[in-house]
């Protein structure tokens, strides 16, 4: 039984999910998971809210997260975004010896994939599921050789070295999104729906929202899992779920539609 | 120096980019590069061909090929889908010991992520560039308790053991590109764009193609690599670069972009 009262987050302790938790809900007690699916899940057993990544600026998509809110049913209450710095982080005793094999979350890596190619062309990546989990690997087993990246916070709580910081290739920031059971209230919404097959049929959906003067703030395409060319599109506008526009928007989409799901507004 | 005749794909040998490639290029020599971004770094410079996966009907886009395609100045030449069948391989000589290891690449995770969950439900998942070459560190290192996930191809020829075949959460294709220097011709086609901030801007950029009749086939967006809220397009359609309908719809997308890059008809 998850307790009623905690924010479900990616652990281990140190990861950026962590960071946005805590400035989402300050002073509320946190329950760390393995996985993002993990976190879904704990939140559709009980645990009042959960905390996930949705978008990185240089990344893209988190492709589960993407995935979870389209099985689950829940709601997405709050958005947060953080700035991303990521560092180079080796054992506290570490010396001048060549760096064999390097440690973190795959997207980390993406982020910063040509500061990688470029100082540690021949080094070996070791993906792990998240980039704490990494530094957690490396303070734990402390093998010769070896580096991580992921957050300055995560390397001081695990007692390791800085050996450079902002080794991103480009500013970034990431999105993280507080989901739960109940539905919220606020300015902007998300939906996620299929189409039927039939040509111009995104203009068409699209054209709903244009219509109708809705902003779209971004837009996804998943694949809808069938086969290759048919998606899910996630969308996130201006507007909330209960304003009559959005709601004539909604209603002219759902015709051409094969399902259409509301995350919310927030 | 690469050889000009040869086509560079993602290696070890066995993966499924390699009989993307044996199926595009009958009779060709193969050269094998780590990563995705080695195989567009050697077309770059100078190998005829490269092969890469672009989609996955239930991982959704490959984001390094992606983003490789916007940053090297390279042409699709061809497509080719396949059906992607994964199984779980072990060593030959494996007992009924419990797994407590599987490796693999994330994408191949990311296809039987149920299968794991309810199968496998604590044992780690390590990540390799390919899962090829996850299955090739199986063969090497001989661990015990650890299984890879990846095509039968690559365990007969690692001399491992399949214990169980179609790990795949649901019939699953991914869908292959050919790029060279060189553009070629074809009946389909690919861009990339990026828009000016303008309200309602996706929606009129489709319509250049719903006004000239062209019908979309995928359309996907990656971050701008700028800030959150930014994103690049890339989409394919029915219809030659040559012809006028698809030059009509061009031209007119090209006001509204701040860039626009023809990855060329195959």
């Amino acid at each position: 039984m998850k307790s009623r009262n905690s924010v479900a987050v990616l652990g281990p302790r140190g990861t950026f999910t962590e960071e946005a938790a805590k400035k989402m809900f300050p002073g509320r007690g946190l329950e760390h998971y393995d996985t993002v699916e993990d976190v879904f899940e704990a939140v559709d057993g009980g645990a009042e809210y959960g905390v996930v990544a949705v978008e990185n600026s240089l990344e893209g998509a988190v492709n589960t997260t993407m995935d979870c809110l389209l099985e689950y049913d829940l709601k997405i209450r709050a958005e947060c975004v953080m700035d991303i710095h990521l560092c180079m982080i080796v054992l506290p005793d570490a010396g001048k010896e060549e760096i064999k094999t390097i440690l973190s979350h795959s997207h980390s890596f993406g982020q910063c994939r040509k500061f990688l190619k470029k100082n540690y062309p021949k080094a070996a990546l070791k993906r792990y599921d998240s980039n704490t989990a990494a530094i957690k690997e490396l303070a734990d087993l402390k093998p010769a050789g070896v580096a991580a990246i992921g957050p300055e916070a995560a390397a001081e709580l695990y007692g390791l070295k800085i050996s450079r910081k902002g080794v991103e290739d480009a500013p970034s920031q990431t999105r993280f999104a507080a989901i739960s059971k109940k539905e919220g209230s606020g300015k902007k919404s998300s939906i996620i729906f299929a189409l039927k097959d039939r040509p111009g049929a995104l203009y068409h959906a699209l054209k709903d929202f244009a219509d109708n003067g809705i902003n779209l703030t971004r837009i996804e395409s998943r694949p809808a899992k069938k086969k290759l060319g048919e998606y899910s599109f996630f969308i996130d506008f201006e507007g909330s779920l209960d304003e009559v526009k959005v709601k004539n928007a909604l209603l002219s989409l759902k015709e051409k539609t094969t399902f259409l799901k509301e995350l919310g507004s927030y």
